[in-house]
């Protein structure tokens, strides 16, 4: 069968073959619960210790500072309720930018005596310094800002906005950073930033692993309760495999970093060229970006659409953030940069990963192109 | 290397390598995000699609009634901290032999205004029916009782005390007990049982996942709230392979309970005349019991040591549920069932699978009188 080219790594991305390899004896040799005080037992348990000490060097933590979860959503929702739940009610200050998994729990504690914040950006999606001046002078007791939008690729400074959140605990949705940008926490919570959340299968390794780099002086309440894994904060037999993968995906994403980075964005370069040509809006492209993302519109043509007719032609890409897009509507992300609403209609998102090269890019710019001249055609018919 | 014999399937059972072969093509091929509107995310929800109708055919649902979790653990914190959430705080019952993750939840809402009320079992470990009656007296909002316990494997008829509490939301803790007794959804939901925690890697599924089966009229408030994902109720990129994983585990779980079934218990049966030999007194040996599991003690030996003994000697077995393994202390469940201390220190836990055979019995038999000679010849000159 013909398999259509792949353009959605900011959804997920394909498992590296090295790191199933690593994952494949603990799925197929007998697999023992790591809490179980027999030579299966520990075995779990010895993997799982590795996994957590790549896991950490991969992002400058101490082991102890990674907890586990099922995966990035998790991670989230463990911060923000997980820090209010042992808080007096105040104010939450995020972004108008977050994911769902950060906007969903602040709106629940706003239901609990919470006042939740939305930070302004600007046009280009970068946090608005007034609007996180006037918020921060109401003294929020939690503030989580992504660093990198899973729809524009926009980069916030968060050690500059950390820096400036004294007395509050400062989070940040990693998630689609890792692996695309340096992440350091030990230099991050210098700054000021307590707590990241990230997730394996963003960066070529499986679903099911993700983790919550926090500082131990931030005190959590357990989202699943239960045997006391991860120091209590997360119970439930630990997914072995996968952490497994987690860490070798790490390891190997920091590796792969350290050495380009620059191929993916040459590629991006390379299509956003033709999406000028083409008379494409980019949207955030004077904000400092992940190098993977091109974040798109095309004047009076529908994102569900185009999305749709590229499907047909062999090219995934997607039309919003892939969790929202079971319910397609205008990108809150869009919206709060004040993109006009028959614009942000058309957005199309084109993330590039490893796997990708030219010819495919030049294969999709020739594909784009003609979709667009029939869909034009059939306007014109139409009008 | 000498491969130990696994005794300890309670703990988590070896992958059967027929679903590693059906969650290979989600991890070795270009895996989409289930969320995605193009041809991999498509698939990827067909999947998710299928392995939901088998979990539901397995139980006795309907595919709209499970709700796939990252596991047991976090099944039965959804249903508890979750469907509290959305009520007034009141009474919740559970029994005395609950797993942590039912106790622990119970206890963190026990500072948020509700009373947890135990419900005491007699020496076998069965509900007692007037400790029950009192409770229910009580009017609780809330009652969780375990199917088949983890420790001893004592059942409960959980369908007769649902009938009971009229007026609760009722609970059933089913991890243990899938895939070795039938369970049908259907039937308990018409005698008032309303949900049913079950995870994948107690019956030769993958670790990471599980599901909370449950009656659509229960209100929930998800733990991980985001993307919207299984109807709101569980947030977070869908894990495809573990998910396709415990549909085909629930499948060949129960199509091999329809077929024996006897197996395993005349194996236990040949264990338990051996233990008689040796002088063990068997917990929970007069209730009706998962006929895999098999808790016991000897005189004056300590389980930990026994177990620790047994591992070197090529046995895994358990002191204790693996969950609380990590912080030995003794077990709850004797403790409820008004176990001597110093008996209760002596508990050891083997738990058979279908990959064990009558030799393997009649080894663990030899190295465990082997052992029992050779402690007791230490205590004498010790002594």
């Amino acid at each position: 069968m013909f398999a259509p080219v792949y353009l959605d790594h900011n959804a997920t991305t394909p498992l590296d073959p090295r790191v199933l390899e690593a994952m494949l004896p603990h799925l197929s040799g007998r697999c023992g619960n790591a809490s179980s005080r027999h030579e299966y037992g520990r075995a779990a348990r010895r993997a799982i210790d590795e996994a957590r000490g790549r896991v950490a060097a991969a992002l400058g933590a101490h082991p102890t500072e990674v907890v586990f979860t099922s995966g990035g959503s998790e991670a989230n929702n463990l911060f923000l309720k997980g820090a209010a739940a042992c808080m007096k009610p105040g104010v939450l200050a995020h972004s108008a930018l977050e994911h769902p998994s950060v906007r969903e729990p602040a709106r629940e504690l706003s239901r609990r005596g919470w006042r939740t914040a939305e930070i302004a950006v600007d046009a280009d999606g970068r946090v608005d310094p007034e609007s996180y001046a006037a918020i921060l002078a109401e003294g929020p007791r939690l503030v989580s800002v992504m660093l990198a939008n899973n729809e524009t690729g926009a980069l916030q400074d968060i050690a500059a906005l950390a820096e400036r959140a004294a007395g509050a605990w400062f989070h940040s949705d990693a998630v689609q950073a890792l692996g695309r940008v340096a992440v350091d926490f030990r230099a991050l919570n210098a700054a000021g930033v307590h707590a990241l959340s990230v997730s394996a299968h963003k960066i070529n390794g499986p679903i099911g692993a993700g983790a919550l780099v926090v500082d131990k002086r931030v005190e959590l309440q357990a989202l699943v309760a239960g045997g006391g894994q991860e120091r209590g904060l997360r119970s439930g037999t630990e997914n072995v495999a996968a952490i497994v993968g987690f860490g070798l995906a790490c390891e190997i994403a920091a590796a792969r970093l350290a050495d380009d980075g620059a191929d993916v964005a040459a590629l991006r370069d390379e299509l956003e060229r033709g999406l000028a040509r083409l008379g494409a809006t980019v949207f955030g492209q004077r904000a400092k970006r992940l190098a993977n993302t091109s974040y798109f519109a095309l004047p009076e043509i529908d994102g569900e659409t185009l999305v749709a007719k590229l499907d047909r032609a062999g090219f995934a890409v997607a039309s919003g953030s892939a969790c929202s897009s079971a319910a397609p509507e205008p990108s809150h992300v869009l919206r709060a940069m004040a993109v006009a609403p028959e614009l942000a209609r058309g957005a199309v998102r084109v993330s590039l990963g490893h796997d990708n090269n030219e010819q495919q890019v030049a294969d999709f710019l020739a594909a784009l192109s003609a979709t667009l001249t029939q869909l034009r055609r059939l306007r014109a018919l139409a009008g």
